[in-house]
């Protein structure tokens, strides 16, 4: 339903596609403000050399140039934003006088990356990013709320259950260290291969690319393991016999922000000891998070903690935030039919037109039911009333309006019911004023 | 206040700003699906040879390149869309099987265009779109109905009054034909620069470049001075002595749009037959709209009508539409201090901490609030109450929330006044729940 893409990697949505796609915008707005983020946007460039400061992302980016640049004319070195990270911590530099820290930001707007277009992977998406920003030092709690926001965010949202899945890079450096790894990056980059080739190939990657000792390799697969929707997840770590201190702090932080989100949305945010986040700059917290039954798209919301998320050399600024796949997600709700909208414009009411010498009456009609809130449309044409009423019967419209100088009335055409009605009190049922997006039920597997 | 710019042409907005701008954005939707106009958002990039059709635009195009493609790897050919229309008329192509129509669609999405920034005139920008597009005819209704939308959107938004100017290109190719012209677009070209360069320079203009002799030169000056709030511009063209049956036609047209306009709108919409549009394929109507007191920013909502918006060789698609000028409106309003906002931050509330340990008191108290509707935020840390207040106050929060074992109170820090409150039913006056945005009351000239 409603999905058609004709260029690879650039989505485009039909009218209810996209009333699916606004749902989840609306709803992330609604739940950030609710929760005190302001909303920014940026700019959808940045100086290139602002970006490869982030490192390996350099293949993806688009750069631009003028069409009708003149010869020897200097590149301008802009390329488009790839995520809203990097803009957002340029941002902060910039304006930091003009902020309020700790600053609270949500920020939705498109990226682009040049890369190979596949199944959940597009060249251009929509993200929707909230972050918190301090100056010098972030209270740790800011950790928990991340994961609190975006699991409540989901809850509200048509769609599969969902899981944010917590993990922590401390946790898993120190744990690391603490089995005698040298290379605690190249360790966790192969634990984060475990979906893509299974653990066989990880272990002997572990030993061959990361140098640990089988011992030590078998240790760190049975820490990825670990999984729990509580804090019990700490004496399952500690039964494997490593010490770290870096891990004791891994394994605190971790239970906080465990324990905080599960008082507010039970069993929505669980400790899983696989999640590495790429090879992204995190130092702290790391989130990814699964639908259920559609884990095979991959995170649809991801983030972490920096322990610099932007510096100007005088002054650090540590962040901690999360992002929602606002393309992927409505790519998996479109493309595998989860869920239904009711119709396709707006309109709750199709005023019908007598006559074009008459068209005014039905104008005056409609403006009567704007003015209390109620989307409608006047017939483009004075086709016979059969014809009106497919007219609005194709785009899901569930009311027709009929002007009448002895007293209009008003036609349900699901039902037939037809009463009479004034545009200066009448009301659809609330179910029906604007378009709604269900969610599908699914066959269950056998 | 709110403006920042540190890249030329690619304007950014501090949150007060990004505030005032959002109430632009969701004020232009609502009045949008009030009239039954679905969204829909088309991908930022076009094929090249899609956009060029287009024709003199070519100049200003974005052109993309991957920044680590491979030596010889084809340029894929694709630009940023420097407008909504052209994308939008390949989106109906594409998809007509699966539009029901008219089609009546608006878009909001940012557009760039690689040309020097002037005031008023930006690199990136956002464009708040509405057009109706029918296959081989269109009724003409709908050119009336785009000026009272962009009228009924702009009388409802915190910003000086605004006129939208109409004209007919029919009028002005026939009056033009009328008076002798061989070259009716070069006639159109040079009026076009009434504003720019004064009538004195464009009556040479139109004897020297468009062929005229000095009466008929005269003659088009002197219609492009006609401006009438209703239909009354006919009688002053015809005492010109000029003509043309498309001129009859275009008077028809022109009298009708401003006759129905005004029966909605009153004194909103006017007939200016100086508006020329530059040089964009308009056939029919054409619109531009002037803030009043703000008249040298320009243009701010225009558009017109395209006997062909989009065609795919068997079958026509007339259109008509209008475009809100969002970031230039936005960046008046925010340059020249139009607007004031009542806070930076969503949030109504902030909930106090007492100490860390009872922060998960102070959640509870955020969560029953955020359930009502109510956006809050806990303080981010157990400061003193003075401090937390402060807090509060440099972002514009009204109200301040303590817990209390003993029962809970609220504390409104403009007037200071405070009383007991119980979360789960109290509630800030309406004017308070969400940030607002006034307009400024200008000093009157002397």
């Amino acid at each position: 339903m409603a999905k058609v893409t004709k260029l690879s990697g650039f989505p485009e949505w039909l009218p209810d596609g996209r009333i699916a796609e606004l749902t989840v915008l609306d709803t992330a707005r609604r739940i950030f403000e609710l929760h005190g983020f302001a909303s920014i946007e940026t700019r959808s460039v940045e100086p290139l050399e602002q970006m490869l400061r982030k490192g390996e992302i350099d293949k993806e980016v688009y750069l631009l140039r003028r069409l009708q640049a003149s010869e020897g004319e200097a590149d301008p070195g802009l390329g488009l934003h790839f995520d809203l990270t990097v803009p957002f911590a340029r941002y902060v530099l910039e304006n930091a006088g003009h902020l309020e820290f700790p600053f609270r930001r949500y920020q939705i707007q498109k990226v682009w990356r040049g890369e190979r277009p596949q199944d959940g992977r597009f060249r251009e998406f929509t993200q929707a990013d909230i972050d918190v920003v301090d100056r010098d030092t972030l209270a740790f709690h800011h950790d928990a709320e991340m994961a609190v926001v975006m699991a409540t965010l989901l809850a509200e949202l048509p769609i599969p259950r969902a899981i944010v899945q917590v993990n922590n890079r401390k946790l898993a450096e120190g744990f690391f260290s603490g089995v005698g790894a040298d290379d605690t990056a190249a360790v966790l980059r192969n634990v984060d291969k475990l979906d893509k080739i299974g653990p066989a190939k990880v272990t002997d990657l572990l030993v061959s690319d990361a140098g640990l000792t089988p011992a030590a390799a078998q240790a760190c697969l049975q820490l990825a393991s670990i999984r729990t929707t509580d804090t019990s997840f700490v004496e399952q770590v500690r039964a494997l016999g490593v010490r770290n201190d870096l891990l004791e702090e891994g394994l605190d932080e971790l239970a906080r922000v465990v324990a905080a989100a599960n008082a507010v949305v039970p069993g929505a945010v669980v400790a899983d000891l696989k999640i590495a986040r790429g090879l992204d700059y995190y130092t702290g917290t790391v989130y990814e998070t699964q639908l259920v039954g559609h884990e095979n798209v991959g995170s649809i919301a991801s983030g972490g903690r920096y322990d610099s998320l932007a510096s100007d050399g005088r002054q650090t600024y540590p962040g901690v935030g999360i992002s929602l796949g606002v393309t992927r997600l409505v790519s998996v709700l479109l493309g595998r039919d989860l869920v239904s909208v009711s119709r396709s414009v707006p309109s709750a009411v199709l005023v019908a037109v007598i006559d074009e010498e008459q068209r005014v009456a039905s104008e005056a009609v409609a403006t009567s039911l704007r003015a209390r809130g109620i989307p409608c449309e006047v017939a483009p044409k004075a086709d016979k009333f059969g014809k009106q009423i497919r007219h609005a019967d194709r785009r899901g419209i569930p009311f027709v309006w009929f002007p009448d100088a002895g007293g209009d009335s008003v036609k349900d055409i699901r039902s037939g019911d037809q009463a009479s009605a004034d545009p200066s009190t009448w009301n659809p049922p609330a179910a029906d004023l604007h378009p709604t997006v269900m969610t599908v039920a699914q066959e269950e597997s056998p």
